[in-house]
């Protein structure tokens, strides 16, 4: 692999994306999206007593899935990049304890799912044969660390977007037929002053700008390239932003651009304001949706930004604003 | 580079750890190490209103020491890993945020510094000119964390341990006269059931013992080939718990064995009972003394082990134990 441009890795023999899996919640199994997904659950708590038990077990479930869908060996997978919104990444480490894989944790917010998957194509190209890729979020989990418990009943403002509870995983392997990764490129925090928690796409959107633009100068590539070009969870406003600042660079995504976090939730039928989000939101509906649409030729290469706001709850009670990050991973048949 | 054995990465054109720098609190500069350290602290806040903003500065002005001190300019730094031990790593997020560098953000609690350094190594050797790697942590934000406000004037337990407050960066580069990283050994997670959150070093041995027997068996090296085996932060009763589960296993690490955590703290005189921990612990020790020691040829070979304890305090409250997890790097001349 080499590296192009300002800061893309392009690799000379692109590592295969195996497999992918994932669980989602009773919200998401009621959205359009809901056919893609592997396993959909009946309620919050998947018979834990917490929240974070029952996030944990999803994404220790979706791990299990993705392996048993792939048919390679747990001996044969060499490392496992995993992180999540909890503090300290506790659903991941919990999550993962017993599946005796070498761990990397990692915290890249709602862009987990990508920094992820890029970290484990550069292992998969230079030294590994299977490196897997899990993330996982929970809105109930997710409600209580960063905004408010449920049981208050607090008021979510129009901006707000609706933590997807649910897990993604993904197998980077060295060898295989696609899809594959051919390229990464891994963004920068940006900083854009913003301090609204209930308005993650505006705080994040500039970040995926940044790595877009940075995208299709590295490769010299338009954004006419790709059948798909999608986002995190930016939602609905930040994919508005997103395009807006897009053609005023100069670029016009507006043809085959879409974001996850808009796609995995009915706009009219299930009240979730600006769309969805979450580290599981990137990480279901590629592992669900996109992943499907490229095994079955629908589609031939996707560049997917995974979108992440890298604050927590003390940081905004500190009057901090939020600085983003957004990865971006091409997959190409 | 290629895998070796059960989990080891051997790099086959070693990367260079080109550069050091750490930055440390009031308690480190009274401790036997001081004279090693770049930047000793008068207090605890560095002119900063909250102990989260103060460990943002830290690691900020640290890794923007490491890139002054080793004359590379930023804009040839490729790409950075960092993390910490605050909810969202936002001490890694607000103090790297300008730094202009991609970045990606790794959580692996104490065991961060190695797990930065572990990464920066692969993608020097297969991709990257330079990578930077930070981390940080903060007695009081840490204690105010994971347990009890400072305010509260709680006393601790003999087992506790004292979190350092300070950050270690380094630049990993792949042209260099070293010292080299030669191989990375990365970890599983590992939990014997442990639930004191205020014995630490007892929860992160048993991992510690895994990683080290592991890099032992996978490169077919004996304790006595480093000159020195360092724990991140076991702390006195971990530290004694490995060497003797070591022991037990075959491997006699007595003579060239020692923690971080010991090493930081003067155990008469500055009452931390376990001795130190935290990210910044082998971060600092490492950055400040080891790497010294290092370059004045005083040592040629040294395994660091950083340990990591994966919990949180929502996952203690629930009854959970303390997964455990250790990363081993071999840095030779």
């Amino acid at each position: 692999m080499k590296k192009i441009g300002k800061q893309t890795i392009e690799f000379d023999n692109p590592p295969t994306i195996s497999e992918t899996a994932c669980i989602v919640g009773p919200k998401e199994a009621n959205g359009p999206l809901a056919k893609y997904f592997d396993q959909c659950l009946d309620d919050e708590f998947w018979g834990e007593s917490t929240w974070e038990k029952a996030e944990s077990k999803i994404i220790k479930e979706t791990a299990n899935l993705v392996i048993s869908k792939s048919g390679i060996a747990t001996s044969d997978i060499d490392y496992c990049f995993a992180g999540d919104l909890l503090n300290q990444c506790i659903s991941s480490s919990f999550g993962l304890r017993d599946a005796n894989i070498p761990y990397f944790g990692i915290f890249g917010a709602c862009s987990t799912f990508v920094e992820g998957l890029s970290l484990a194509s550069v292992l998969a190209e230079s030294c590994a044969k299977n490196v897997l890729v899990a993330t996982s979020s929970h809105f109930c989990s997710a409600e209580k660390q960063f905004r408010f418990p449920l049981e208050l009943g607090n008021q979510r403002p129009p901006s707000s977007q609706w933590t997807v509870t649910g897990a993604g995983s993904a197998i980077v392997s060295k060898e295989g037929n696609g899809p594959f990764v051919t390229h990464i490129t891994p963004g920068k925090i940006i900083d854009m002053g913003i301090k609204d928690g209930n308005s993650m796409g505006a705080a994040m959107a500039p970040a995926a700008l940044d790595t877009l633009i940075t995208h299709f100068k590295d490769t010299n590539r338009a954004p006419s390239y790709y059948d798909v070009i999608a986002t995190g969870d930016l939602g609905y406003i930040g994919k508005e932003i997103l395009t807006e600042l897009a053609k005023k660079e100069g670029y016009n995504i507006e043809p085959n651009y879409d974001d996850c976090g808009v796609l995995i939730f009915d706009k009219k039928n299930q009240d979730t304001h600006s769309g969805g989000s979450g580290c599981a939101c990137c990480g279901s509906v590629f592992s669900g949706y996109f992943f499907k649409q490229l095994r079955d030729k629908k589609i031939k290469k996707i560049l997917l930004i995974a979108t992440g706001a890298l604050m927590n709850a003390t940081s905004s009670q500190q009057g901090e604003s939020i600085p983003g990050i957004a990865h971006a991973i091409s997959i190409e048949l």
